[in-house]
């Protein structure tokens, strides 16, 4: 079995952050034997500036070629100006989950209680919290088609998107989410807008119909509003929620900032057969870009994600896992997780110190 | 001038906290000689149990004939199996928005500082917040066509609905953001997601097209995600947010939940010349319906709203917002809000006291 990873450092503090994790999977990789390659490729703006495109020919060749994909981030204010939209750095985010039907994004939202107090919400609110969204990611209004900005007969212009789903997508979604749920605590919740949404009452049908499958599972719903303020309200009550890709775009970065560190997590977007791409759940950071400061751990992590979902390595994603453990235990501390009595560190003395825990 | 206003009571809490609401308004009304005229109305589940439809023919004259609504809430569990989505309580509260074209949302979202406990947010994150949240009423994908259900060819059913706006739709409900922002602190943030969405591309583009008008404004833009997470990590930064129907459905209850007490939260939907529908951001609580126990002061501020939005009276409205600061002052809290040392009081002592303070 081929086991190839390719790594695609992006833009902004992409290429920092994915240089550290890169020095974890090299190293967990001989420890445990892994028989791992690992290639690189461009994408996003860094594409652009080197081939004029967000997502050049020969990185989507390698990206269905590979088995695990490592992103860092994309975008930046450098690009942001760019009059055609199909150049811009997202396009190759989104070329990549739609050509290679990567439908299944996982993203923990998991609080360290080393980190407890970085959350804006109180700690009885949010202690202990562990949620997973799992987001439908190649479909709903991202992707749904007509769309675009016309002229109007009375010359106004209108701008339309399409929010579709058919049973299938929605079906598809609907059992990773059940299965994410039997591997947790076995409570999963649909969030849609079905009281308003056609396309949601389906999504709400077909979830319901999929229940029986899963007996053990205890499913509920829940409108797209509420469960933004019960996320605010009371985020404890989630085990595994389960949404389309614009909801799930919306929620998940909700859910990430409930645990106050966002340099902290992971995520994976997987196709049917388990293949799939793992990046951070923040962003390209700009404004840090290239002075060291970055929080690789959200990076590193998703490299545990990996070799747990695409290469079925849990003893190596355990490994990394406590060691990163470890380096918070020890007080290390990148800007974003600072908080007073602890050691502040940059990108690279955190990537150094978690291969040192390994 | 005519001064009609028409009592919606609606479901569940509904009837209980709009009486307390109406005894406000009957007092104000005396005491400053406003010449407000009132009548009620059914709607919502009430409707439909005695008309067969959630906004009765009767109901929808008396709204359009009336220059201010006042609402108290729709829906229930009672009415939830219906198979006619068409007869479901919501749809009262649609078609008024649409019939009457309330596009204009006002949902302030304001942390008492007597209630600053009630937030799940650390005191220094949410004290002193303030932020008035515009959210587009009459269009987007809550009203967009074509929608529905339907069978492809496959045999696989497809739901789809869709999002969409005009440049004089988004122009209009852009103005009302800014010349709210010129009453407040004159900062003005437009939510969109517009890296993905092409209609939210035209609306990024009128608001930019509209801020040379109000030279003192300061606009900004975000993405809804990005919104969803900076009102978690620190909502202070925001004044006014404007955004579309649904991504206004969801960051307005998000908003209102960091207060910690959705039961003091008024809200306003406006037309064009100020003619509005008030009611609470809270929803018609069926769980505690008829145990006179919900907290009508959400209600009541509708009312100061009112006076203050469509009827220009300002020192009405002040009137009513200094008595309920004082009840609360005086330690008065229904179970929504309470805390230790409070004294806790039903629906309509919370109304009396209302009253006894005005
Ligand atoms: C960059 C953007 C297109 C992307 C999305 O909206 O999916 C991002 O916000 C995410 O959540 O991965
Ligand atoms: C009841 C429902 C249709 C409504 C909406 O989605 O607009 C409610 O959530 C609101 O925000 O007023």
């Amino acid at each position: 079995m081929s086991k190839k990873v390719l790594v695609l450092p992006g833009d902004g503090i992409g290429p920092e952050i994915v240089a550290e994790a890169v020095k974890v999977l090299n190293k967990v990789n001989e420890s445990f034997s892994l028989g791992l390659e690992l290639e690189e490729g461009l994408v996003g703006g860094a594409g652009y500036d080197a081939a004029g495109t967000p997502l050049p020919a020969e990185t989507l060749e390698k990206a269905l070629a590979a088995d695990a994909i490592l992103l860092g981030a994309v975008g930046g204010p450098k690009w942001d100006k760019l009059e055609d939209r199909a150049l811009r750095p997202e396009q190759g985010l989104l070329g990549i989950r739609k050509n290679l039907e990567l439908f299944g994004n996982l993203r923990p939202a998991i609080l360290y209680p080393q980190l407890a107090e970085a959350s804006t919400l109180k700690a009885e609110v949010v202690s202990g919290l562990d949620i997973l969204i799992v987001r439908e990611l190649t479909g709903g209004i991202y992707f749904g088609k007509p769309r675009g900005i016309r002229t109007l007969e009375n010359g106004d212009r209108e701008g339309y998107n399409t929010y579709v789903y058919n049973e299938t997508e929605i079906r598809r979604i609907g059992r990773v989410a059940f299965e994410s749920a039997m591997k947790r605590n076995k409570k999963l919740c649909s969030v849609d807008k079905a009281n308003v949404l056609e396309v949601t009452v389906l999504w709400r049908e077909i979830m319901e119909e999929l229940a029986p499958e899963y007996p053990e599972v205890e499913l509920s719903h829940m409108y797209v509003d509420n469960a933004a303020m019960q996320l605010v309200r009371a985020p404890k009550q989630f085990d595994v929620i389960v949404t389309g890709n614009m909801f799930g775009d919306i929620l998940s970065d909700a859910a990430a900032m409930l645990t106050g560190s966002i340099g902290m997590l992971p995520s994976a977007s997987l196709d049917k057969n388990n293949k799939g791409m793992y990046e951070p759940c923040h962003g390209s950071a700009p404004d840090i870009a290239g002075k060291g400061i970055a929080n690789p751990l959200a990076t590193i992590l998703s490299v545990a994600m990996m070799l747990r979902y695409t290469f079925g390595e849990g003893a190596a994603a355990d490994a990394i896992e406590a060691a990163v453990s470890k380096v918070l235990d020890q007080g290390l501390r990148t800007g974003d997780i600072y908080s007073e009595g602890m050691t502040r560190v940059g990108t690279a003395e955190m990537g150094d110190a978690v291969l040192a825990a390994l």
